[in-house]
């Protein structure tokens, strides 16, 4: 696999393009539309992520040599669209909700305007990035509201795919999660990492006590040892022998958590080891970390759960044809209309609405009716817009990329959830928090 | 991100080596084993994925400058480790089951074996590859055997990340999916690519006609026409107008399928299009898949839930130290003991255990217990051994890499699938089909 990220993308978009390039229609100006039709069932809200990403995507979205040349051995497209592939790259302007937004069913998430053969081909890229990004920062959202506080640290990286794994430890930090197991995840997007030791660790040496001293000679007393190998409260027994009643922090990887939890804490406030912290990392979610709200824990480690989204490892998001010009040069609104699968046609513009507490209310969302199709509204106290543009004439804002963005992102999601009313934190199932409007 | 794999880690592998290394425990000769604990809730057996992709990925896993400079930058591990760093590439040998292979509770799916120090870091590697893929895998398996010939084609590239899907696009492969719509798929790993058009390529044009007509000019009347943008019964009389009555298929993407196939079908060979194949590719999964086994429809595209494991993201998959050796350089088998999540220490062999029609009775896990701790069986016709070598002294076995590796775990499935007993091929939960036994 080489840098270009060009064949991330499913067979028919370029059929698409190809054909649509030789009747001509492929040069008429086109805006799709990404949205979720609903919520994973029974979610009060969602968190948008994976759009930095994408920016990043679409610069690394050009056929080279290597990809032109599988296309054309491959015959999956014409050579005179081989000719037009060989050019591209993707100059229109995209807009969109910032990550850490939350969103709602039917939000706006993501418009794109360009030549329908230029934007048609970002589809699978799109939604690869926002319905995955999206998946885990919308769970990782409800395990930060129900931790009290408390820091949780992403460490899935195995339960989910090698690369996937970066994009998960980012979106949880965007949510809210404070560090991540991943080390890729914190070269690329700047993620505090931590992590001291397995079970391996200990089951390595000779005896428990070896492990420890060991890993308190390499890191000193203010390490995390992982006391549940073989008999808890001798782990921690020993684990203050090694490290000193200054021993950092004990790790806790199985039981009945909140028992074990309690006990632990009595341990080591009768060792003198009152400061030592206590993490814990068995299989979490939201649920079981909402149970654990009266134990003295002091940190949390989230593995599975939040790498898949906790029961929904995909948002659900499409990427539909809203709008395009006729050959007239208007702009006509489009949807598909057989079915139960009901998108709504047209440029949209979306803003919540907030009342004199500055708690959200409604999701408005404007559909475009001029001449241009432009959808207006007057933002204002009671009405904050949601769209921002991300990129312009195929240059993307560099405001919303890297390190940066992801640190940006993560600031926005924690002062637009002090917007939601307060049923959108009860973990039971139920309907989005705000309603959905049209105008 | 540069070509190295190195980083796609957890941090606390490093920060294990670097406390190993310091008090040479490192350097001890050990064993870990991949297994999974149980099978996804009511499963009835597992399919086997990744470990060609992992083979490749540990060839990559090296420390160039970039990785150390990171490392030494944020002082993950002391400045001698980095030295140890810089040397490294896996030295050791890797045993396992083949992809395609079915699993069950306990199968030791991979062992490795080298220095504590060069196998410690595979975990996360080990696990993310394992755990989706074979997720995927095991989905993918089960509806090809309710599709009953049928050809299925994995769609899903946009509901999962943009790396997932191709190894996603592999998994479903290997385990009996005919084809996929992600090309990077096909050109990594050799397997055919389908799709032809969209719904927004009939929103495109100013009427459906047109959108069909310029298909056909494009691709040939063999195309497939997607009918339902707007009215299903109009579009599929407007694709057999456009594309007469040698129409390759139709495809339809939502509604009541059972029914809406059927009058399809009926209305098809009214048109006189008899050869016209029907594609459909709503939101399938095994059950609605199974539910359409008597309608009459030609090929199934599958998305969502074979890129997300339907219902299982990750198969749960855990990297465990379970052997090695003493300061005296005798093997010692180890395992946690505090909780219910037990391990079984040891160097494992596995065979399975056929009867007289070659049909599945038992998985057997021989446990080493010589010197050497060799777990010894006599293979022969009851007896079929389930272990290969994947990797000798740091090289992968060629047979397994590539898509000519790929192609061969999807045919190893095939055979694997004729010894099951026939009730692991229900689809409702139940216990795993056959039992697992410790000798």
């Amino acid at each position: 696999m080489t840098g270009s990220a060009a064949l991330f993308t499913d067979r028919y978009e370029l059929t698409m393009v190809d054909a649509a390039l030789r009747d001509g229609a492929g040069h008429r100006e086109s805006l799709f539309e990404a949205f979720a039709r609903r919520l994973p069932d029974g979610r009060r809200y969602g968190i948008v992520a994976g759009a930095g990403r994408l920016l990043e995507l679409i610069d690394r979205f050009r056929f080279e040599d290597a990809e032109l040349e599988w296309l054309r051995e491959h015959e999956v497209v014409r050579p005179e669209t081989l000719d037009w592939l060989a050019d591209y790259r993707f100059r229109g302007d995209i807009w969109g909700y910032r990550e850490g937004e939350a969103y709602f069913p039917g939000s706006p998430l993501i418009t794109i305007e360009a030549t329908f053969a230029e934007a048609v081909m970002l589809e699978t890229l799109v939604l690869s990035t926002l319905n995955y990004d999206s998946s885990v920062a919308s769970a990782a959202a409800r395990m930060v509201s129900v931790a009290l506080g408390r820091p949780i640290a992403e460490m899935g990286s195995r339960r989910t795919s090698e690369h996937a794994a970066i994009a998960a430890a980012r979106a949880a930090y965007i949510a809210g999660f404070d560090a991540t197991s991943n080390l890729e995840a914190g070269r690329t997007w700047g993620i505090p990492t931590m992590g001291t030791a397995a079970h391996a660790f200990t089951l390595l040496h000779d005896t428990e006590e070896d492990a420890f001293r060991a890993q308190v000679a390499a890191f000193g007393p203010k390490t995390t040892l992982l006391v549940d190998t073989y008999d808890i409260a001798q782990g921690v027994e020993r684990a203050v022998q090694a490290a000193g009643t200054g021993l950092g922090a004990v790790r806790i990887d199985s039981g009945d958590l909140p028992t074990v939890v309690a006990a632990v804490r009595e341990q080591l406030d009768g060792l003198g080891a009152v400061d030592t912290r206590i993490t814990v990392t068995s299989d979490l979610d939201e649920f079981t970390i909402a149970g654990l709200s009266g134990a003295p824990v002091d940190a949390y480690g989230v593995g599975t759960a939040v790498v898949t989204g906790s029961g929904f490892p995909a948002a659900g998001m499409v990427y539909k044809l809203v709008a395009r010009r006729n050959d007239a040069g208007e702009w006509v609104a489009v949807a598909k209309s057989s079915t139960q699968k009901l998108s709504v046609g047209g440029r949209k513009n979306a803003a919540r609405r907030l009342d004199s507490t500055r708690t959200a209310r409604e999701e408005l969302i404007f559909i475009g009716d001029g001449p241009e199709g432009e959808a207006e509204f007057e933002p204002g106290d009671r009405l904050r817009p949601l769209m921002v543009q991300l990129m312009e004439g195929g240059v993307a804002d560099p405001a919303f990329l890297g390190p940066a963005g992801t640190s940006a992102a993560r600031a926005h999601r924690a002062e637009v959830m002090q917007e939601l009313p307060i049923e959108a934190f009860r973990l039971g199932r139920g309907e989005p928090v705000i309603p959905t409007s049209y105008r």
